[in-house]
Protein backbone atom coordinates (compact mmCIF):
# COMPACT_ATOMS: atom_id res chain seq x y z
CA UNK A 1 0.00 0.00 0.00
CA UNK A 2 1.09 3.13 -0.68
CA UNK A 3 -1.08 5.37 1.50
CA UNK A 4 -0.57 7.18 3.56
CA UNK A 5 -0.28 5.65 7.11
CA UNK A 6 -2.39 7.59 10.11
CA UNK A 7 -1.96 7.83 13.78
CA UNK A 8 -4.62 9.12 16.38
CA UNK A 9 -3.70 9.70 20.05
CA UNK A 10 -6.28 10.47 22.43
CA UNK A 11 -4.47 12.56 25.13
CA UNK A 12 -7.00 12.22 28.45
CA UNK A 13 -4.43 12.42 30.85
CA UNK A 14 -3.14 15.43 32.33
CA UNK A 15 0.31 14.43 33.63
CA UNK A 16 3.65 15.66 31.78
CA UNK A 17 5.05 12.50 31.45
CA UNK A 18 2.28 10.77 29.27
CA UNK A 19 1.38 13.81 27.54
CA UNK A 20 5.46 13.47 26.73
CA UNK A 21 4.72 10.02 25.71
CA UNK A 22 1.92 11.28 23.73
CA UNK A 23 4.05 13.96 21.84
CA UNK A 24 7.03 11.60 21.31
CA UNK A 25 5.15 8.86 19.59
CA UNK A 26 3.04 11.82 17.52
CA UNK A 27 6.60 13.66 16.39
CA UNK A 28 8.01 10.07 15.66
CA UNK A 29 5.07 8.92 13.51
CA UNK A 30 4.90 12.46 11.62
CA UNK A 31 8.80 12.54 10.96
CA UNK A 32 7.81 8.92 8.95
CA UNK A 33 5.24 10.86 6.84
CA UNK A 34 2.37 9.47 8.73
CA UNK A 35 -1.03 11.82 8.93
CA UNK A 36 -0.79 12.47 12.91
CA UNK A 37 -3.69 13.62 15.01
CA UNK A 38 -3.84 14.18 18.78
CA UNK A 39 -7.17 14.60 20.42
CA UNK A 40 -7.34 16.51 23.68
CA UNK A 41 -10.03 15.57 25.99
CA UNK A 42 -10.51 15.91 29.91
CA UNK A 43 -7.03 16.54 31.39
CA UNK A 44 -5.39 16.45 28.36
CA UNK A 45 -6.47 19.83 27.23
CA UNK A 46 -4.62 21.13 30.28
CA UNK A 47 -1.16 20.40 27.52
CA UNK A 48 -3.03 23.30 24.76
CA UNK A 49 -3.50 25.86 27.13
CA UNK A 50 -1.24 29.35 27.38
CA UNK A 51 0.50 30.23 30.59
CA UNK A 52 -0.82 33.98 30.93
CA UNK A 53 -4.01 34.27 32.97
CA UNK A 54 -6.93 34.96 30.17
CA UNK A 55 -9.72 36.82 31.13
CA UNK A 56 -13.02 35.60 30.01
CA UNK A 57 -16.52 35.55 31.48
CA UNK A 58 -16.84 32.29 34.01
CA UNK A 59 -19.45 31.05 36.07
CA UNK A 60 -18.26 30.65 39.79
CA UNK A 61 -17.57 26.78 39.23
CA UNK A 62 -15.71 27.04 36.04
CA UNK A 63 -13.43 29.81 37.45
CA UNK A 64 -12.44 27.39 40.38
CA UNK A 65 -11.87 24.49 37.65
CA UNK A 66 -9.38 27.24 35.80
CA UNK A 67 -7.61 27.66 38.85
CA UNK A 68 -7.05 24.14 40.28
CA UNK A 69 -6.28 22.99 36.75
CA UNK A 70 -2.57 23.43 35.44
CA UNK A 71 -2.18 26.47 32.75
CA UNK A 72 0.20 25.14 30.42
CA UNK A 73 1.70 22.26 29.36
CA UNK A 74 5.11 23.13 31.63
CA UNK A 75 3.12 23.21 34.87
CA UNK A 76 1.66 19.75 34.47
CA UNK A 77 2.71 17.16 37.31
CA UNK A 78 4.26 13.61 36.97
CA UNK A 79 1.78 10.64 37.02
CA UNK A 80 4.44 9.11 39.53
CA UNK A 81 5.08 11.65 41.63
CA UNK A 82 3.68 10.92 44.55
CA UNK A 83 4.17 7.37 44.25
CA UNK A 84 8.10 7.45 44.22
CA UNK A 85 8.63 10.72 45.63
CA UNK A 86 10.40 12.90 43.02
CA UNK A 87 8.77 15.84 41.35
CA UNK A 88 8.44 17.11 38.09
CA UNK A 89 11.29 19.26 38.33
CA UNK A 90 13.90 16.46 38.77
CA UNK A 91 12.75 15.07 35.56
CA UNK A 92 12.99 18.18 34.12
CA UNK A 93 16.51 18.47 35.37
CA UNK A 94 17.69 15.44 33.96
CA UNK A 95 15.94 15.88 30.56
CA UNK A 96 18.33 19.05 30.41
CA UNK A 97 21.24 17.29 30.86
CA UNK A 98 20.36 14.40 28.39
CA UNK A 99 19.06 17.82 25.40
CA UNK A 100 15.53 15.94 26.10
CA UNK A 101 13.23 18.15 24.52
CA UNK A 102 10.71 19.60 27.16
CA UNK A 103 6.77 19.60 26.93
CA UNK A 104 6.37 23.07 25.70
CA UNK A 105 9.27 21.96 22.74
CA UNK A 106 7.56 19.01 21.84
CA UNK A 107 4.20 20.65 21.30
CA UNK A 108 5.90 23.28 18.90
CA UNK A 109 7.54 20.64 17.19
CA UNK A 110 4.50 18.89 16.69
CA UNK A 111 3.09 22.43 15.09
CA UNK A 112 5.54 22.79 12.89
CA UNK A 113 5.07 19.09 11.40
CA UNK A 114 1.43 19.78 11.13
CA UNK A 115 0.12 17.53 13.48
CA UNK A 116 -3.40 18.04 13.75
CA UNK A 117 -3.83 19.38 17.62
CA UNK A 118 -7.54 18.90 18.56
CA UNK A 119 -9.35 19.97 21.32
CA UNK A 120 -12.58 18.36 22.47
CA UNK A 121 -15.53 20.83 22.23
CA UNK A 122 -17.61 18.24 24.84
CA UNK A 123 -15.30 18.71 27.77
CA UNK A 124 -14.04 21.96 26.83
CA UNK A 125 -17.37 23.07 27.66
CA UNK A 126 -17.83 20.78 31.05
CA UNK A 127 -14.45 22.13 32.15
CA UNK A 128 -15.49 25.48 31.26
CA UNK A 129 -12.27 25.74 28.95
CA UNK A 130 -12.94 29.11 25.89
CA UNK A 131 -11.00 29.09 22.86
CA UNK A 132 -9.22 31.90 23.96
CA UNK A 133 -7.48 30.62 26.24
CA UNK A 134 -6.18 27.06 24.55
CA UNK A 135 -3.27 28.11 21.98
CA UNK A 136 -3.55 29.14 18.38
CA UNK A 137 -3.75 27.12 15.79
CA UNK A 138 -5.86 24.80 16.96
CA UNK A 139 -9.08 22.96 15.94
CA UNK A 140 -12.19 22.01 18.05
CA UNK A 141 -13.98 19.03 17.11
CA UNK A 142 -16.11 16.25 19.04
CA UNK A 143 -16.38 12.12 19.33
CA UNK A 144 -17.55 12.09 15.95
CA UNK A 145 -14.59 13.76 13.98
CA UNK A 146 -12.34 11.36 15.89
CA UNK A 147 -14.17 7.93 15.32
CA UNK A 148 -13.58 9.53 11.25
CA UNK A 149 -9.97 9.70 12.07
CA UNK A 150 -9.47 6.68 14.18
CA UNK A 151 -11.64 4.20 12.00
CA UNK A 152 -9.09 4.60 9.44
CA UNK A 153 -6.38 4.45 11.45
CA UNK A 154 -3.22 2.14 11.38
CA UNK A 155 -2.11 3.62 15.29
CA UNK A 156 -4.78 4.18 17.38
CA UNK A 157 -3.51 4.91 20.78
CA UNK A 158 -5.26 6.36 24.58
CA UNK A 159 -3.33 7.98 26.83
CA UNK B 1 -14.66 -1.79 2.29
CA UNK B 2 -18.40 -2.28 3.21
CA UNK B 3 -18.05 -4.20 6.07
CA UNK B 4 -18.44 -2.79 9.16
CA UNK B 5 -16.30 -0.89 11.21
CA UNK B 6 -15.46 -2.83 14.78
CA UNK B 7 -14.40 -0.97 17.97
CA UNK B 8 -13.08 -2.58 20.95
CA UNK B 9 -12.54 -1.11 24.18
CA UNK B 10 -10.57 -2.53 27.25
CA UNK B 11 -11.73 -0.76 30.10
CA UNK B 12 -9.16 -1.34 33.10
CA UNK B 13 -9.85 1.91 34.87
CA UNK B 14 -12.19 2.09 37.59
CA UNK B 15 -12.42 5.80 37.48
CA UNK B 16 -15.44 7.83 36.70
CA UNK B 17 -14.19 10.08 34.40
CA UNK B 18 -11.95 7.23 32.19
CA UNK B 19 -15.39 5.30 32.13
CA UNK B 20 -17.02 8.31 30.98
CA UNK B 21 -14.47 8.65 28.20
CA UNK B 22 -14.88 4.94 27.26
CA UNK B 23 -18.15 4.91 27.42
CA UNK B 24 -18.48 8.11 25.13
CA UNK B 25 -16.76 6.37 22.83
CA UNK B 26 -18.30 3.36 22.74
CA UNK B 27 -21.95 5.38 22.35
CA UNK B 28 -20.15 7.20 19.38
CA UNK B 29 -18.92 4.39 17.33
CA UNK B 30 -21.87 2.48 17.35
CA UNK B 31 -24.11 5.12 16.18
CA UNK B 32 -21.56 5.24 13.15
CA UNK B 33 -22.78 1.78 12.67
CA UNK B 34 -19.55 0.40 14.10
CA UNK B 35 -19.64 -3.45 15.77
CA UNK B 36 -18.56 -2.16 19.63
CA UNK B 37 -17.52 -4.08 22.39
CA UNK B 38 -16.34 -2.64 25.68
CA UNK B 39 -14.59 -5.68 27.50
CA UNK B 40 -14.47 -4.88 31.37
CA UNK B 41 -11.34 -6.29 33.41
CA UNK B 42 -9.90 -5.67 36.62
CA UNK B 43 -11.72 -1.94 37.90
CA UNK B 44 -13.46 -1.43 35.27
CA UNK B 45 -15.68 -4.51 36.17
CA UNK B 46 -16.87 -2.01 39.20
CA UNK B 47 -18.95 -0.10 36.48
CA UNK B 48 -20.90 -3.58 35.60
CA UNK B 49 -21.89 -3.60 39.73
CA UNK B 50 -25.31 -3.48 40.75
CA UNK B 51 -25.72 -0.73 43.36
CA UNK B 52 -27.81 -3.07 45.45
CA UNK B 53 -25.97 -5.31 48.00
CA UNK B 54 -26.42 -8.72 46.75
CA UNK B 55 -25.95 -11.37 49.34
CA UNK B 56 -23.60 -13.95 47.79
CA UNK B 57 -21.29 -16.48 49.26
CA UNK B 58 -17.72 -15.28 49.78
CA UNK B 59 -14.44 -16.09 51.40
CA UNK B 60 -13.05 -13.07 54.05
CA UNK B 61 -10.77 -11.89 51.47
CA UNK B 62 -13.42 -11.63 48.60
CA UNK B 63 -15.63 -9.39 50.97
CA UNK B 64 -13.38 -7.09 51.90
CA UNK B 65 -12.62 -6.40 48.03
CA UNK B 66 -16.39 -6.51 47.91
CA UNK B 67 -16.81 -3.68 50.10
CA UNK B 68 -13.39 -1.92 49.07
CA UNK B 69 -14.20 -1.14 45.51
CA UNK B 70 -17.25 0.76 44.18
CA UNK B 71 -20.51 -0.26 43.46
CA UNK B 72 -21.41 0.50 40.41
CA UNK B 73 -21.34 3.21 38.09
CA UNK B 74 -22.28 6.07 39.90
CA UNK B 75 -19.93 5.26 42.80
CA UNK B 76 -16.51 5.42 41.27
CA UNK B 77 -13.97 7.90 42.44
CA UNK B 78 -12.51 10.64 39.62
CA UNK B 79 -8.84 9.94 38.12
CA UNK B 80 -7.62 13.35 39.35
CA UNK B 81 -9.78 14.19 42.75
CA UNK B 82 -6.87 13.48 44.91
CA UNK B 83 -4.05 15.72 42.49
CA UNK B 84 -6.74 18.49 41.53
CA UNK B 85 -8.79 18.89 45.06
CA UNK B 86 -12.00 18.46 43.45
CA UNK B 87 -14.55 15.35 43.79
CA UNK B 88 -16.57 13.50 41.90
CA UNK B 89 -19.74 15.64 43.11
CA UNK B 90 -17.97 18.97 41.74
CA UNK B 91 -17.58 16.98 38.30
CA UNK B 92 -21.41 15.74 38.26
CA UNK B 93 -22.55 19.29 38.98
CA UNK B 94 -21.44 20.49 36.11
CA UNK B 95 -22.26 17.45 33.90
CA UNK B 96 -25.83 18.40 35.09
CA UNK B 97 -25.85 21.69 34.44
CA UNK B 98 -24.71 21.21 30.80
CA UNK B 99 -27.18 18.17 29.87
CA UNK B 100 -24.16 15.81 29.80
CA UNK B 101 -24.96 11.92 30.58
CA UNK B 102 -24.20 11.31 34.36
CA UNK B 103 -21.96 7.25 33.51
CA UNK B 104 -25.01 4.96 34.20
CA UNK B 105 -27.43 6.35 31.81
CA UNK B 106 -24.47 5.89 29.18
CA UNK B 107 -24.16 2.46 30.45
CA UNK B 108 -27.77 2.14 29.95
CA UNK B 109 -27.29 3.46 26.72
CA UNK B 110 -24.76 1.39 25.19
CA UNK B 111 -27.05 -1.44 26.10
CA UNK B 112 -29.55 0.29 24.40
CA UNK B 113 -27.53 0.57 21.55
CA UNK B 114 -26.48 -3.35 22.00
CA UNK B 115 -23.07 -2.59 22.25
CA UNK B 116 -21.90 -5.80 23.99
CA UNK B 117 -20.47 -5.11 27.30
CA UNK B 118 -18.29 -8.08 28.24
CA UNK B 119 -17.04 -8.82 31.93
CA UNK B 120 -13.71 -10.87 32.12
CA UNK B 121 -14.01 -13.85 34.23
CA UNK B 122 -10.40 -14.42 35.01
CA UNK B 123 -10.53 -10.79 36.98
CA UNK B 124 -14.19 -11.64 38.68
CA UNK B 125 -12.77 -14.61 39.73
CA UNK B 126 -9.63 -12.72 40.79
CA UNK B 127 -11.86 -10.06 43.04
CA UNK B 128 -14.28 -12.20 43.95
CA UNK B 129 -16.76 -10.78 42.04
CA UNK B 130 -19.88 -12.95 40.71
CA UNK B 131 -22.30 -12.90 38.08
CA UNK B 132 -25.62 -11.75 40.63
CA UNK B 133 -24.01 -8.99 41.32
CA UNK B 134 -23.07 -7.65 38.38
CA UNK B 135 -25.55 -5.79 35.65
CA UNK B 136 -28.21 -8.23 33.57
CA UNK B 137 -27.99 -8.70 29.72
CA UNK B 138 -23.76 -8.78 29.88
CA UNK B 139 -21.41 -11.30 28.66
CA UNK B 140 -18.54 -13.32 30.21
CA UNK B 141 -15.62 -14.39 28.44
CA UNK B 142 -11.69 -14.57 28.61
CA UNK B 143 -8.38 -13.07 26.97
CA UNK B 144 -8.94 -15.58 23.82
CA UNK B 145 -12.69 -13.55 22.86
CA UNK B 146 -11.01 -10.17 23.23
CA UNK B 147 -8.45 -11.08 21.15
CA UNK B 148 -10.47 -12.48 18.25
CA UNK B 149 -12.51 -9.66 18.18
CA UNK B 150 -9.52 -7.42 18.84
CA UNK B 151 -7.31 -8.79 15.77
CA UNK B 152 -10.80 -7.59 13.48
CA UNK B 153 -10.85 -4.54 15.00
CA UNK B 154 -10.73 -1.01 13.17
CA UNK B 155 -10.38 0.67 16.64
CA UNK B 156 -8.72 -0.76 19.87
CA UNK B 157 -8.31 1.26 23.19
CA UNK B 158 -7.28 0.37 26.29
CA UNK B 159 -8.66 2.86 28.73
CA UNK C 1 -5.54 -12.97 5.31
CA UNK C 2 -2.96 -15.95 5.98
CA UNK C 3 -0.60 -13.18 7.19
CA UNK C 4 0.80 -13.48 10.94
CA UNK C 5 -1.54 -11.10 13.12
CA UNK C 6 0.51 -8.07 15.65
CA UNK C 7 -0.14 -7.39 18.82
CA UNK C 8 2.01 -4.36 19.77
CA UNK C 9 2.12 -3.13 23.56
CA UNK C 10 3.46 0.13 25.10
CA UNK C 11 3.94 -0.60 28.66
CA UNK C 12 4.30 2.81 30.14
CA UNK C 13 3.21 2.10 33.45
CA UNK C 14 5.09 1.06 36.40
CA UNK C 15 1.82 -0.54 38.43
CA UNK C 16 1.61 -4.24 38.90
CA UNK C 17 -1.98 -4.49 37.64
CA UNK C 18 -1.45 -2.66 34.95
CA UNK C 19 1.65 -4.89 33.88
CA UNK C 20 0.07 -7.79 34.75
CA UNK C 21 -3.17 -6.96 32.17
CA UNK C 22 -0.52 -6.11 29.66
CA UNK C 23 1.55 -9.60 29.90
CA UNK C 24 -2.09 -11.40 30.13
CA UNK C 25 -2.86 -10.18 26.62
CA UNK C 26 0.52 -10.33 24.76
CA UNK C 27 0.98 -14.32 26.17
CA UNK C 28 -2.57 -14.91 25.23
CA UNK C 29 -1.89 -13.37 21.47
CA UNK C 30 1.28 -15.05 21.37
CA UNK C 31 -0.67 -18.59 22.12
CA UNK C 32 -2.90 -17.66 19.26
CA UNK C 33 0.18 -17.25 16.94
CA UNK C 34 0.66 -13.49 16.94
CA UNK C 35 3.88 -11.80 16.46
CA UNK C 36 4.03 -9.93 19.51
CA UNK C 37 5.91 -6.76 21.04
CA UNK C 38 5.95 -4.95 24.60
CA UNK C 39 8.05 -1.60 24.36
CA UNK C 40 8.89 -0.97 27.78
CA UNK C 41 8.72 2.74 28.63
CA UNK C 42 8.64 5.15 31.37
CA UNK C 43 8.01 3.13 34.67
CA UNK C 44 6.93 0.19 32.79
CA UNK C 45 10.81 -0.43 32.48
CA UNK C 46 10.64 -1.38 36.02
CA UNK C 47 9.14 -5.01 34.75
CA UNK C 48 12.33 -5.10 33.36
CA UNK C 49 14.77 -4.88 36.34
CA UNK C 50 16.66 -7.54 37.85
CA UNK C 51 16.02 -7.93 41.37
CA UNK C 52 19.37 -7.61 42.76
CA UNK C 53 21.39 -4.62 43.21
CA UNK C 54 23.68 -4.32 40.20
CA UNK C 55 26.42 -1.77 40.26
CA UNK C 56 27.56 0.42 37.81
CA UNK C 57 28.63 4.11 37.41
CA UNK C 58 26.05 6.34 37.90
CA UNK C 59 25.57 10.02 38.34
CA UNK C 60 24.02 11.14 42.03
CA UNK C 61 20.05 11.75 40.18
CA UNK C 62 20.57 8.41 38.19
CA UNK C 63 21.52 6.75 41.70
CA UNK C 64 18.28 8.67 43.49
CA UNK C 65 16.07 7.39 40.86
CA UNK C 66 17.93 3.57 41.00
CA UNK C 67 16.79 3.43 44.57
CA UNK C 68 13.21 5.15 44.19
CA UNK C 69 11.92 2.94 41.28
CA UNK C 70 10.87 -0.81 41.94
CA UNK C 71 13.12 -3.04 41.54
CA UNK C 72 11.67 -5.52 39.33
CA UNK C 73 8.42 -7.07 38.56
CA UNK C 74 7.77 -8.28 41.84
CA UNK C 75 8.31 -4.92 43.53
CA UNK C 76 6.18 -2.97 41.75
CA UNK C 77 2.81 -1.26 43.37
CA UNK C 78 -1.09 -1.37 42.58
CA UNK C 79 -2.57 1.36 40.43
CA UNK C 80 -5.43 1.25 42.73
CA UNK C 81 -3.24 0.54 46.58
CA UNK C 82 -3.99 4.34 47.60
CA UNK C 83 -7.12 4.65 46.69
CA UNK C 84 -9.19 1.67 48.17
CA UNK C 85 -7.03 0.61 50.76
CA UNK C 86 -5.34 -2.63 49.59
CA UNK C 87 -2.22 -3.51 49.22
CA UNK C 88 -0.06 -5.34 46.63
CA UNK C 89 0.18 -8.83 49.52
CA UNK C 90 -3.63 -9.05 49.08
CA UNK C 91 -3.65 -9.14 45.34
CA UNK C 92 -0.71 -11.50 45.43
CA UNK C 93 -2.18 -13.99 47.82
CA UNK C 94 -5.50 -13.68 45.97
CA UNK C 95 -3.72 -14.66 42.99
CA UNK C 96 -1.97 -17.54 44.84
CA UNK C 97 -5.29 -18.63 46.33
CA UNK C 98 -6.70 -18.55 42.50
CA UNK C 99 -3.60 -19.78 40.61
CA UNK C 100 -3.26 -16.67 38.83
CA UNK C 101 0.50 -16.27 37.45
CA UNK C 102 2.41 -13.72 39.29
CA UNK C 103 3.83 -10.77 37.20
CA UNK C 104 7.44 -12.58 37.00
CA UNK C 105 6.26 -15.67 36.21
CA UNK C 106 4.25 -14.06 33.20
CA UNK C 107 7.39 -12.29 32.20
CA UNK C 108 9.19 -15.61 32.07
CA UNK C 109 6.35 -17.35 29.73
CA UNK C 110 6.48 -14.25 27.35
CA UNK C 111 10.25 -15.11 26.84
CA UNK C 112 9.62 -18.51 26.53
CA UNK C 113 6.84 -17.67 24.15
CA UNK C 114 9.14 -15.21 21.99
CA UNK C 115 7.61 -12.14 22.69
CA UNK C 116 9.97 -9.56 21.72
CA UNK C 117 10.20 -7.71 25.11
CA UNK C 118 12.07 -3.82 23.83
CA UNK C 119 13.25 -1.46 26.20
CA UNK C 120 12.77 2.12 24.95
CA UNK C 121 16.74 3.57 25.07
CA UNK C 122 15.30 6.97 25.44
CA UNK C 123 13.94 6.90 28.51
CA UNK C 124 16.67 4.31 30.22
CA UNK C 125 18.86 7.55 29.27
CA UNK C 126 16.74 9.65 31.41
CA UNK C 127 16.12 7.57 34.22
CA UNK C 128 19.71 6.76 34.14
CA UNK C 129 18.89 3.03 34.24
CA UNK C 130 21.97 0.70 32.25
CA UNK C 131 21.59 -2.72 30.23
CA UNK C 132 23.02 -4.27 33.05
CA UNK C 133 20.68 -3.62 35.43
CA UNK C 134 18.08 -4.91 32.96
CA UNK C 135 16.80 -9.05 32.75
CA UNK C 136 19.02 -10.51 29.55
CA UNK C 137 17.50 -11.50 26.13
CA UNK C 138 15.59 -7.84 25.95
CA UNK C 139 15.84 -5.49 22.97
CA UNK C 140 16.97 -2.44 22.90
CA UNK C 141 15.26 -0.12 20.56
CA UNK C 142 13.53 3.74 20.27
CA UNK C 143 10.14 5.03 18.86
CA UNK C 144 11.39 4.28 15.12
CA UNK C 145 11.03 0.64 15.73
CA UNK C 146 8.28 0.90 17.70
CA UNK C 147 6.14 2.53 15.19
CA UNK C 148 7.63 0.76 12.12
CA UNK C 149 6.02 -2.31 14.20
CA UNK C 150 2.84 -0.42 15.12
CA UNK C 151 1.74 0.76 11.58
CA UNK C 152 1.18 -2.88 10.65
CA UNK C 153 -0.46 -3.82 13.73
CA UNK C 154 -3.19 -5.24 14.29
CA UNK C 155 -3.81 -4.67 17.92
CA UNK C 156 -2.05 -1.87 19.54
CA UNK C 157 -2.60 -0.67 22.92
CA UNK C 158 -0.91 2.23 25.50
CA UNK C 159 -0.87 0.64 28.98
Amino acid sequence: MSETKKTNIILFSGDYDKAMAAYIIANGAAAYDHEVTIFHTFWGLNALRKEENIQVKKSFVEKMFGKMMPRGANKMGISKMNFAGFGPKMIKDVMKKHNAMPLPDLIEMAQEQEINLVACTMTMDLLGLQKEELLDEIEYAGVAAYLADAEEGNVNLFI
